[in-house]
């Protein structure tokens, strides 16, 4: 069978270091114990190889054997279908781990991402849109302390739902907002202390140390 | 065999509907001509009920048999399952639907829907973090302009993928802001003259509109 290859960018500033999304597919390549291989493609310029794998020019994309996808969550499913250690086999739970996966997408991240575009920006006014953009995050994060106060993973297991949520709510810690969320917090520490987390992000810092030794 | 059960809001104000997310769900039963009840959940108390299907309080879920699903990305990938109207069969098409679903949730939709939020407040001031979430949609934008110059629908046939990607585009079109994107808009029109669309479209309509009378 051919390796994965996770293609993310060559450099990246220090800002989003640690928090690229390449960092979703290592952690679940390495829970799986799937062999993978990190490839790059230049971050100052969005060549056309780079648009036909992923037409946003964002990262990452995988490939495998003639297989291209793009989409972090499109990515993760796949990966799942290929290990029942990142998504178990039973029906009922299969659907648990596939509603949370979007749910960590497309309601709590669809708020997360926006809020840290103006927290990233120093951006505290608060305008009559800002105000109803920090309530729907407000509000995500009351419903998912309540649900995380009586679980420890999602699904009845760690699952490719626990990588996004997790990493989602990771971003919002990022800025100290899980004040007053020790469900969400405690959350974030168990996910991020798992082994393959830890390998996966010491090895997306260690990639981007060693690109700014080539730049130097 | 069950019939599909889409659980709604019993009544919302005027601004969302046609835009209450149970139209996805409607939209691809109809286009399956698989049969389906409505059935609503009080909108001005989210109850115990409502929680256990849905735990943000939001809207739609789907039950079947005994299956309840929330998310309506993961409801839409269930009930593709179901009929290869909404998804094809062959694997590598199958992907290809699968990536479009997730770029419209995480990718287009994570920067249209906080948009929205600021032009329903009519909040136009430029703060530096307002500055960049609206580049933030604009090349989105950008990009599907160019993906959609050159095809009829996401994948080789209308699926699950457009009746997101084109919903979240008729967000962006609802302030006019596709103007200088013809492609998108003219998918937007094509995507909204199916059968299916304008039956969904109306039937959202005409339920909200009773529930009007009802209240009266």
């Amino acid at each position: 069978m051919s390796d994965f290859v996770i293609t993310t960018f060559d450099w990246v500033p220090e800002l989003p270091r640690g928090f690229v999304r390449d960092i979703r597919l290592r952690w679940a390549l390495e829970e799986a114990g799937l062999p993978y291989k990190i490839e790059s493609t230049p971050f100052h310029h969005r060549n056309d190889e780079h648009l036909a794998h992923q037409p946003f020019g964002q990262v990452p994309w995988l490939t495998h054997g003639d297989i291209s996808i793009f989409e972090s969550g499109a990515i993760l499913l796949y990966l799942a279908e290929q290990s029942p250690v990142l998504m178990p086999r039973d029906a009922t739970e299969r659907l648990k781990v596939i509603e949370w996966l979007f749910a960590g997408l497309n309601s709590v991240e669809l708020a997360s991402v926006p809020w840290s575009i103006f927290m990233f920006s120093d951006d505290t006014e608060l305008t009559p849109g800002r105000k109803h953009l920090n309530d729907f995050l407000a509000s995500r994060l009351r419903h998912m302390e309540k649900i995380l106060a009586q679980r420890e993973w999602l699904a009845s297991t760690f699952s490719i739902a626990d990588i996004v949520m997790s990493d989602a709510l990771r971003l919002v810690d990022r800025f100290d907002q899980l004040e007053g969320h020790p469900a969400c917090r405690e959350y974030v520490s168990r996910a991020t202390a798992r082994p393959a987390f830890i390998k996966a992000h010491e090895d997306q810092m260690a990639f981007y140390a060693a690109a700014d030794e080539v730049a130097r």
